[in-house]
């Protein structure tokens, strides 16, 4: 049997080779989206039976942790926060698949329609991504808690973007098709956002021992 | 300290008491939409909080479990499942609301938009979401692997509801707004059967020890 320190530290580069993939996964997605890019929605399709693997691989792995060595406290926090990020990864990475694959909707029906705030809310929510990954690895409560305050900002835009999206279907209806697509990835951005602060509250449950789900005072 | 059992029953028995409420809740959200039942909205966003609530009162019993019985094998597994059933099912009332929320919208804007195929999906949507907590309750492998199989028929009818109201939309522009209502009650519809799918996974896994997600091949 091996030390449970080392099985603790695979335990953690495998999460991190997991929020490599997906954050990958996200920013090719939204290239393929804004940039008609083909090639980025395929190498997205490409790597998501190697994402479903990895999670796979970190559920047993941290099963094993727990059912093998019974750890105790921070260590039994830590394993959990693993378990429960990596639910929301892999639900990040379905999430760009949903986004590439509407992407090549886009590419093969190329009617003008516009961007509007999409650009800008995809922005946003890879900060919220790229932030809640860090606060992960350095344990910053912090950043974590910026993260919480972004996701009112995110779901503002992405109300904004549906109004727009809906005006202009109503003024260009031969245009609906393309603009439901687009509907679609904004509603997608919306979640991987929503994954993003769960990952942010897990990361807070882990070095705070606190969970402050459902507990919009404490979110501040 | 209390018997291991005693506090491994009342984990369960709040479980239930967490999936008849949010079976409720899907029931209701359904009802507001079809039947315009403003009152059956109110009451998922009434019961909104005590989901929430129930959910950290779970997530906790199970890691005190964890921490104060270090349990093994089956119990361990268990556990787990109940963990990730957790969460699925707060997800499925969050995805409750939502369907509400539409409702709302759709009871106030009284444009006639055909109701095409919702109530032929959501019956399939509330059937899988029956017969995966009936397979966790009776430990069913066979009901399980029922549930994985109708996933692939809410995906069909949600593409065919799709292609309908986007033609729909296009031959009625003015009606663009509702018709986008109903495209969001199809998708978190959809969304829903995911999670069944998610628990009916999570059974096979308390089971049979074995882990289908991802493995197509096992599914059929």
């Amino acid at each position: 049997v091996r030390h449970f320190i080392e099985e603790l530290e695979e335990l953690k580069t495998k999460l991190l080779e997991m929020s490599s993939l997906v954050e990958a996964a996200i920013q090719r997605s939204i290239s393929a989206v804004i940039l008609k890019d083909r090639g980025a929605a395929e190498e997205v399709f490409k790597n998501e039976a190697r994402i479903n693997t990895i999670e796979l691989e970190i559920d047993e792995l941290a099963i094993n942790l727990l059912a093998l060595h019974q750890p105790m406290a921070a260590d039994l926090r830590f394993i959990v926060a693993v378990l429960k990020i990596n639910t929301n990864l892999e639900r990040m990475g379905d999430l760009s698949v949903n986004i590439a694959e509407s992407a090549t909707s886009l590419i093969e029906e190329p009617v003008i329609t516009p961007m509007i705030d999409i650009p800008h809310i995809a922005g946003l929510v890879q900060s919220m991504v790229r932030k809640s990954l860090d606060a992960f690895v350095t344990r910053d409560v912090d950043l974590a808690r910026s993260v919480l305050a972004s996701d009112d900002a995110v779901d503002s835009l992405r109300t904004v973007c549906y109004q727009e999206l809906v005006s202009f279907m109503e003024k260009h209806p031969q245009n609906i098709q393309p603009s439901c697509n687009l509907l679609t990835v904004t509603r997608n951005l919306e979640r991987i956002a929503d994954h993003s602060t769960n990952i942010a509250e897990d990361v807070l449950f882990l070095v705070k021992g606190i969970d402050v789900r459902h507990h919009t005072e404490a979110r501040q």
